[in-house]
């Protein structure tokens, strides 16, 4: 057998953390979260050093031109923040516990009884941007799940996450659980190295960039829970009411442009074109926004300097920023069409007075999350009340939308017989009776 | 633009069909299913005549000795098996729509509602053996699930799936669905194509062999949901019953050794090896079956030329025929130990008297389906209630286990608001509420 690497022995050891936690009482695993957060209290100095750490480094990289104010910003974890992620953990600990849960009930003959039970997934990989509170967040869903996680954060808050980390894994020795359901690398060469390992990981999570998620997908055989672009578009309707259409479209672009969820197009029906786009205009431009404008819209939008002649290749990008392209289309159907075609799945919202209008709309349009009358701003897991996420998926299959713990568990089938044998099925002796049953069986958690 | 190939212009049809039929409803869908069947069966002579003729290729293959005689009589199409495939099609009608299920109703504010929904998929190319029913049941899934499939079937059952497909796409037409829902492809060279198309094609499904999972995995982008190798065990406790445990193990490894759910491995605790052995030997060898055993197994097992010394390879095999590796442990424990580090995480079992133990078991066994007191020849999507099945899937994410409609179904989020912006939940001055609702909403089927 060729000798073990580094990273080998690494999943390895997640592998058996999980084996030892998966069928871990929901008392077990809360105590754990409590042991975590009294750890990450007492190593609070620690904890800031390091981050300080990280954030000076940063701050000669941002003073040198060569990194953004925004990384960091978001690099902080002092004040009031450090307050915030110790409360995560413990509203984690709050989420109603999702393992154990029968999701089909099944008697599929006298006395033969079939149950699907929702169970960890056992081994994954998560890697996301230098943002320190997501290792915490990260870990606390992974705990409450009972799998093991791998982390990989940015490497400009390496040091944070060091210290983060190793308070949480105090925290679980603390409360006898395996540390291995947390583990930390810090290279993108162990990355590279535990793409490899499809035996003992089962599932990857990049968050970040289109190129860090295709540069997974190329490189592994492991299923990938990714998160493409966030194009996402505002409709507004024929039967739109205007001051409604106006402050959603204002805050899905311009309450923090910075994020997946906002605004990056706006979508017009013709026949508002004349009587809505003057007043939603004013209001993008007064919140600060540059409006990019296909020739017709732009005889309606105010006159600016703000305002400004759209390329084809606009209403293909995530602006990420207070820019907004902007188009007139002659009816609902070819809005759905516009957003199927050149958006990315992730959240579009119709704006109207029709209900029906926006049930065709949310029906046809294939995104993870379809909204009517309101900011795209809403597609976050903390808002959907998850208690935390580890991010947003644009994938088809597993999990959609913002995932928090249902997305980190799959399911197992338990059967109950007592001696029964298929050959008397097979022969036509007997038959199935597939009769829904009260879910009795839960396991206890 | 480059130019489109043949296999980009199938993928962009299959996206277009998905996108028509994602909302049809259940009545639409079942019509289909309805004029499906009766295209079939006003088809029969022309199927029957391809299949005769992928018979009698594959019949001068067997006698060429090219050909398994088993591949053989899976092709056959022919008398009760014709009737059997059209029954399939009305028990997919049959089944309840799962397209539309709302699996999360909550308020997250007044006047602010979320749903998940469940939906399509999306565009979904399915590989199989040379089984031509499964055409059948393919299709009618996806219609059922409002999905588009790309098929690739076996190229033994080449002109039989050709006939199929063509009525099915008749019947499509006649009840005015798009007829690009299921469109069938027939050469490796396509596949390899097509496995490039992530923009177009939303999963992968192959069934077969472990090294065509693997080439699927290794040459593509998209999703892969596959079926490892069934290397399925029985483990009888110390608390077993023996007659329970030799009827169960000999049906789990002889009523139908060839497929993936037969069991491949006996182990035996220890303090019943001498009890329990004897007879357990005595029905497999009577049932036909070779017992590769351990040295102290064999010491318990009947004296017989069909008892003969295992090698430890045998203990990763999936042999598919009659044959069995046996091996005695010392306790439940290092029985789920053996089980899950050199099993296929598919599907295991404990025979067992000890409710406590049966749960240990099924708790700590990390397969797809852990059974108790029963044969592991039901892992099936039929013999579950599924209706039909799309294959049996050993990876972590999505579905595991049998694949019906439900495994072929993702969810979009939908938000209803009034005008709700995000601005006042980020600066605190409003919260949300987050409060379970009653599912007043479901989508019009």
């Amino acid at each position: 057998m060729a000798e073990q690497s580094q990273m080998e022995k690494m999943a390895i050891e997640a592998r058996k953390a999980a084996r030892a936690v998966q069928g871990m009482s929901t008392a077990r695993k809360n105590a754990a979260l409590d042991a975590v957060h009294a750890q990450l209290l007492a190593s609070k100095d620690a904890i800031l050093a390091a981050n300080g750490e990280d954030r000076s480094k940063t701050k000669e990289a941002v003073d040198a031109g060569k990194a953004s104010s925004t990384l960091y910003k978001r690099l902080d974890l002092g004040g009031p923040k450090f307050d915030a992620v110790l409360q995560g953990v413990r509203s984690v600990a709050a989420l109603q516990d999702e393992v154990g849960r029968v999701s089909l009930a099944r008697e599929l003959d006298d006395g033969l009884e079939l149950y699907r039970v929702a169970c960890p997934i056992g081994v994954i990989c998560i890697i996301f941007e230098a943002r320190p509170e997501a290792a915490v967040q990260i870990s606390a869903l992974a705990i409450k799940s009972a799998n093991a996680v791998i982390l990989k954060g940015g490497k400009e808050a390496e040091h944070s996450n060091r210290a983060l980390v190793e308070a949480i894994r105090a925290g679980l020795k603390e409360a006898d659980v395996p540390e291995n359901v947390v583990q930390l690398v810090s290279t993108r060469g162990e990355i590279a190295e535990l793409l490899k390992l499809e035996k003992h990981i089962d599932l990857v999570i990049p968050r970040g960039s289109n190129e860090l998620v295709r540069y997974i997908t190329d490189n592994t055989r492991i299923p990938v829970l990714g998160h493409a672009d966030g194009i996402c578009s505002t409709y507004v309707d024929s039967a739109a009411d205007v001051e409604l259409a106006a402050k959603v479209v204002t805050d899905a672009k311009a309450q923090y442009p910075a994020v997946c969820n906002a605004t990056e197009k706006l979508i017009v029906h013709r026949d508002v074109a004349a009587t809505h786009l003057p007043t939603i205009g004013a209001a993008l431009l007064a919140a600060g926004v540059t409006i990019k404008a296909d020739e017709e819209s732009m005889r309606y939008l105010p006159k600016d300097e703000k305002v400004i002649p759209v390329v084809p290749s606009d209403f293909r990008t995530e602006f990420l920023d207070l820019t907004i392209a902007c188009r007139i289309v002659e009816s609902l159907d070819a809005a759905v069409d516009e957003i199927n075609t050149l958006g990315s799945h992730h959240t579009d919202c119709i704006v109207t007075q029709d209900t029906q209008a926006a049930e065709r709309f949310m029906s046809n349009v294939d995104s993870a999350n379809v909204y009517h009358n309101c900011s795209t701003r809403f597609a976050d897991g903390f808002r959907y009340g998850f208690g935390a996420e580890v991010g947003v998926s644009t994938t088809r299959t597993h999990s959609r939308g913002p995932v928090g713990m249902e997305g980190l568990l799959i399911y197992k089938y338990r059967l109950y017989g007592n001696g029964h044998i298929a050959a008397p099925y097979a022969t036509g002796e007997k038959t199935f009776t597939h009769r829904k049953i009260e879910p009795k069986y839960r396991v206890e958690q």
